[in-house]
């Protein structure tokens, strides 16, 4: 890792740029990938099935002796385990549902707003050697919880046409059971425009390789809504003196092994610990499978000794990190401080593993800087919030002569005649044709 | 306006199709101009500002001398409707906050999430013969009361260089200080890049013609957020035998004089009424300043008639309205059932326009069908949720099986680790090296 000590704070943006981003070049493969499901739905949808992931299905659709089978074949201990993480998950997400109440605005001008399911969506999951059936709790989860009426899900299949099973397991103990095997682009245009076997959805959950993105990205211009755009994973980690040297090896690691990309950054205030981690670093390293991983992760990745707690929270904020870990003594108060950041992981005994499984709270996080302006998956996700306004005779007669002066200023005259031509009539039937209240 | 009576439930989608927008053919120009501003800062924001909107500034920033003259200018009485309006929408924007709890989810293992202002917005507003005063109030007091602690906003001026005066004086009490004289694309690229002059924000709002949209969504690509893609306004009313024709015929002209592509339906279960209606338009429409707009519109408006109150919900949640007028005796049963909507307005004496102005929802709302996925505006617009858990040395005993077999299951030992290392100093320490449970 390179470290580097005391920056001048005018250098800390190129210290903390992240690698750029480039996926314009894929959207024309991807672009008419789309266009062609767009037309010939399954079809096509097996044609770049069969391109892409060397799969030649007649059916994409996961049937019931598919989930009894994967019921049976998953180690029954890691179902408790899946079984637990889906309660903590499911008590937070439940602890984010409210109702709001009703607002008198003015004597007679009642509103409320409402949340309500997004009627339709669709999760992906990626495929890969190793089955990603945590985020399958992320993305479901919250989904069952608002009461979305359809929820479907895409994972592409292995060369012998499989969903691994503790994906299909997962997904069951949720209740989601309408699963399509396909992956990729072609996936997102599925979900997106809908074939003869797969609904089409209003809003689309879910990593993904650069295709998978680009082609969320351009469906999302076709009125299909998408969560956020989704970058190499990130963790920033805060350390004082009371942190200790292996923890923070073992969670630098963590990430360190998601892939090359990923981006690691240590930020402390002591110049002495940084030693103890690396070599904490190269001790836990060797037993790593994914070694080769984590070694070229950490070598774009960073220690930024700064000189006081204030730097340290005022470089988080800079950064704005996917997961931010604060291991120093007053974490409560440095927490306080913290305003662009994903989910942030306090003390010495909370691992971002934790949070990546089972804590409760979401995975989904935002990175590349957004955690400046979106937070992760949440409930919000799945439900639009409507607005009611309820207004009595005594209201309209109350607000009026503001919404008539108002529409004039801006010379809309029938938003005006829609007040007036209402409060007339009130006026007329009880004989009294004076605003109690009047703007000239 | 055309009558539909009884159509066929398969056609109801071809009954309530939108026009199509395309707004690919600008993005070359568009693209363009922000490349440009992103280089050249103010240079470039002026070349357009002269190009596109014919006036050649030496200076963007409206000064305080010019906010004291609006001041002056703006009629006393519509000082008092806006500050009316302002103290509704302040009301009903505030009840929207809210704080969430700390949830245990494993004995020591705790979760909350907390709402965050997001540091930086940008709001535009457009130019035009009228000033959309309102439109800052609607985006610029959530912003306010959810704490951002950088607000600018700007508008394109006149050819005698100046920004409107209500639009100023509505900006200032709000307390939004820093507006600049700029319209169209280059107002986007300014906000979104940051400029000499311009502050780079984090997130951008506001209408505006498709030059500005397709700005939007391109910035978008580059890490600025942006509120929803608006399309055309749009109403749809639900009417039985309860409803008042004359106040329906205001209500479709309300919507109507917007503009030729605002989107007019009616519903109803009555066709006696459907007359009626029409004659009320013909009557109303001839006093209209905007009568040519609102009789285009009008031209590829929809009256349909269906058969049952059913009908009118299914309807009315397949169309997805921006906004939704129920003018039927049992007005609240209806909204209990309506699912997809933007904002919506209930009984004989609640017009559109009170929404618009004064009665304190917001009226920047999902247009185009988005209302299925997005709400309006709101104050979670201008947050973002960060999760943050604390875990304790007894929850991190008793979590930690639970994450460990994940990861494993994952393949990701280093996650595995990060578990296995703190549990066992705590173990070691405690000189009781067992889990007191735990997964084989």
């Amino acid at each position: 890792m390179e470290v580097i000590k005391y920056p001048n704070k005018l250098n800390w943006n190129i210290i903390l740029k992240r690698p750029v981003l480039k996926t314009e070049e894929l959207d024309n493969i991807v672009l008419k990938v789309l266009e062609d499901i767009k037309i010939n739905g399954d079809k096509a949808v097996k044609k770049y099935s069969k391109q892409f992931d060397k799969v030649d299905l007649e059916t994409f659709k996961v049937n019931p002796d598919e989930f009894e089978q994967a019921e049976q074949e998953v180690d029954p201990d890691l179902k408790i385990a899946i079984n637990i993480a889906k309660e903590n998950i499911e008590k937070f997400h439940r602890s984010q549902s409210i109702s709001y109440e009703e607002i008198e605005t003015t004597k007679g001008v009642k509103c409320w707003q409402k949340a309500v399911a997004i009627e339709k969506v669709g999760i992906y999951i990626p495929g890969g050697t190793a089955p990603l059936f945590s985020t399958v709790l992320m993305l479901g989860i919250p989904a069952k919880i608002a009461g979305c009426s359809e929820i479907i899900l895409c994972s592409p299949p292995n060369q012998e046409g499989n969903i691994n099973p503790v994906i299909l397991y997962t997904a069951s103990i949720i209740g989601i059971t309408k699963i399509f095997k396909i992956g990729g682009s072609q996936a997102i245009g599925a979900m997106a425009y809908g074939t003869e076997t797969v609904p089409k959805v209003y809003k689309i959950f879910g990593p993904g390789n650069q295709y998978v993105t680009a082609a969320k990205q351009i469906v999302s211009r076709d009125a299909v809504a998408i969560d956020m755009p989704a970058g190499p994973s990130e963790v920033m980690i805060m350390a004082d003196n009371s942190a200790n040297p292996a923890f923070i090896a073992s969670d630098l690691l963590s990430q360190a092994e998601h892939g090359r990309d990923s981006q690691v950054i240590l930020v402390t205030t002591e110049e002495d610990i940084i030693e103890t981690i690396e070599n904490e670093i190269t001790n836990q390293i060797n037993n790593l499978p994914r070694k080769n991983y984590a070694e070229e992760a950490l070598e774009n990745s960073k220690i930024i000794l700064v000189k006081n707690d204030e730097e340290m929270v005022e470089i988080a904020n800079q950064y704005a990190p996917e997961h931010l870990i604060i291991s120093t003594i007053y974490y409560r108060e440095f927490a306080d401080k913290i305003i662009n950041a994903g989910s942030v992981f306090l003390g010495n005994y909370t691992p971002e593993s934790a949070g990546d499984y089972a804590s409760g709270t979401n995975h989904t996080l935002p990175t590349n800087g957004y955690a400046r302006v979106y937070n992760g998956t949440n409930l919000d996700d799945y439900v639009k919030k409507i607005t009611f306004q309820e207004i009595s005779k005594e209201g309209i007669v109350n607000l009026g002569p503001v919404i008539e002066k108002m529409a004039e200023a801006e010379e809309l005259i029938a938003h005006k005649n829609a007040v007036s031509i209402r409060v007339k009539n009130i006026l007329d039937i009880e004989e009294n044709n004076e605003y109690p209240f009047r703007i000239k």
